[in-house]
């Protein structure tokens, strides 16, 4: 029996999300259906309404990777949930579970992993979403799911970098301070780390000290050339060009520059680089393990998105606020 | 007591090599003094000569960093080294020993490292050479001592990036088959990695195999494309422009990107990397600690650089070899 779903869509290119109404087929054996009851929006989401990721959009695109809801119904499979339960989605929604990458709890880099919202998959910005349940999470319970939602994405993926990249005791560096970022702040210094962020304009200062930040610079040359050779791992969550010279220069020897955002081009200088033995990281979302250690570690240790909610008929006003940065930290869509 | 030393120096940049004599001091208190039997001859030193390195060249400048002798005067500090033991020297003769690199065994990125044959300092192109006792390293027995020299600065580098970055069974890579790049190869090899390597042109293909390749491939557009996601690691020992973009394509998720050479400016595509979780990491010479079990490596495992020997009166034929990249592998001077 299949059932009618309510999403938003961007119908092509660029326009603004209006309603867009599709079937959903009951789930399968592996499979749970989700109420949504929150989706946060990511810029990703953004790349994907404005066609900028080529086949990735499929119009009319149904975004959204941050889901959270309830359990409605369960696979005949599906033992590890049930009804009501409150539940979060993220980037992928399946995997083929056996290839040597799932077997490494690594599934982000299966040949067959299924993104939640793109290739013709429709996400989270509707009323329901159903998807394997092994790419199903269950929110702790002291995370309310308005809350839990930036995880999804956001919290997992600098999780996840600064899990690798980083140990207690290192000085670390967040540039931008967005819907990454100050998640990024609360895990470092939650870490251990010494945090310093590093923002364009001193706008967001107070409030980056106080998720955890010892430091505070903004990004002037004055500024950078006072503080070269300090940090040991530098988080780039901005996707717009930055002077990497510069950023590099912050490095201390066996330092780590890691992106986490999409910047265009970036062109490195080699042999600075290995003089100071320095590496270049990149931020996939990570794995289910991540996503398990991340949920696990955000309740015990307190890493609480900060989210502006935005009630579903106001979904375009929630998309402009993040294109105009303007959210702070997170846009999330209550449906 | 001062004593004459007879080197060869470039007197001004690109120049040829001609005698040069200058005096050296007594060893101090932790010094040794060492007559140079035999010295390999780098690109770092044609970088030197050439002064593509800004002031780190001072005419006369007197190159060689691979320095292998015997121990002629030892001071009164030095219980560790005596007369006439096989030793020898690597791009660092000296540094502060109580930083916290210098602690954490990583001399290179001391702040008063003293390097062998730059910035002012006369290297092992000489017949004599006099440094600190604690850069000074002891030959295995079963490493002849013109087999040895080319290990202080290749051997190290490679073996320290492989180290770091490489486990026991990954696929790695080997870009550029010269003096770096021969060694790689072996290391790798030996680290239980199944190797491939990457030439210009197949003339080095059954030595490249010999060497412990599994695999051999040219660098054109049909191969590389084939050989998409096949690496796990891609050593860079080759110091000229490639197409980055296929290298990356080389590697699998997880993987890096290290360069050991020093090529011109590398421009990413960090969506592409972030795809596939890629790093691009960078290939200092390592430390003390790095050099030790470089050496017992290669005695226990017979990983021997190929050199050529050129006698001193042919010090400009051994680095006009270098600068035709017509040396298999390494030349070495023979003082």
């Amino acid at each position: 029996m299949t059932r009618t779903t309510n999403g938003w869509a961007a119908y092509g290119p660029g326009s603004p999300l209006e309603p867009f109404t599709y079937l959903r087929p009951d789930p399968g054996a592996n499979e749970v259906e989700i109420q949504v009851t929150h989706c946060g929006a990511c810029t990703s989401d953004l790349h994907l309404i404005e066609g900028d990721w080529g086949e990735a959009s499929q119009y009319p695109q149904v975004c959204g990777h941050e889901v959270v809801g309830r359990v409605v119904r369960t696979g005949s499979a599906v033992t590890h949930l049930s009804p009501d339960q409150r539940v979060g989605v993220g980037w992928y929604k399946g995997a083929c579970l056996a290839c040597e990458w799932c077997l490494k709890g690594e599934e982000q880099h299966c040949a067959a992993v299924l993104p939640t919202c793109s290739n013709g998959q429709k996400g989270g910005f509707a009323d329901f979403l159903t998807c394997d349940s092994r790419f199903v999470f269950l929110l702790p319970d002291n995370l309310p799911s308005h809350v839990a939602a930036p995880l999804f994405c956001a919290g997992q993926t600098v999780f996840t970098a600064l899990l690798r990249g980083t140990r207690p005791g290192m000085r670390v560096g967040v540039l931008g301070i967005g819907g990454l970022g100050h998640l990024a702040i609360q895990f470092a210094a939650k870490f251990g780390c010494t945090v310093t962020a590093l923002s364009s304009s001193d706008n967001k200062k107070a409030q980056a000290l106080q998720l955890g930040a010892r430091h505070f610079y903004t990004l002037d040359l004055a500024t950078l050339q006072a503080q070269e050779n300090t940090l040991d791992f530098l988080l780039i969550t901005a996707s717009n060009d930055q002077d990497w010279e510069r950023a590099i220069a912050l490095l201390r020897p066996h330092g780590t520059l890691c992106f986490a955002g999409m910047p265009g081009p970036v062109t490195l200088d080699i042999p600075a680089m290995t003089y100071k033995t320095l590496t270049v990281s990149t931020a996939n979302v990570g794995g289910r393990h991540d996503m398990l250690k991340m949920l696990e570690f955000a309740s015990e240790h307190h890493v609480w998105p900060m989210v502006e909610i935005f009630p579903t008929e106001q979904i375009n006003q929630a998309l402009d606020a993040l294109r105009n940065n303007t959210v702070r930290y997170r846009a999330v869509i209550e449906f």
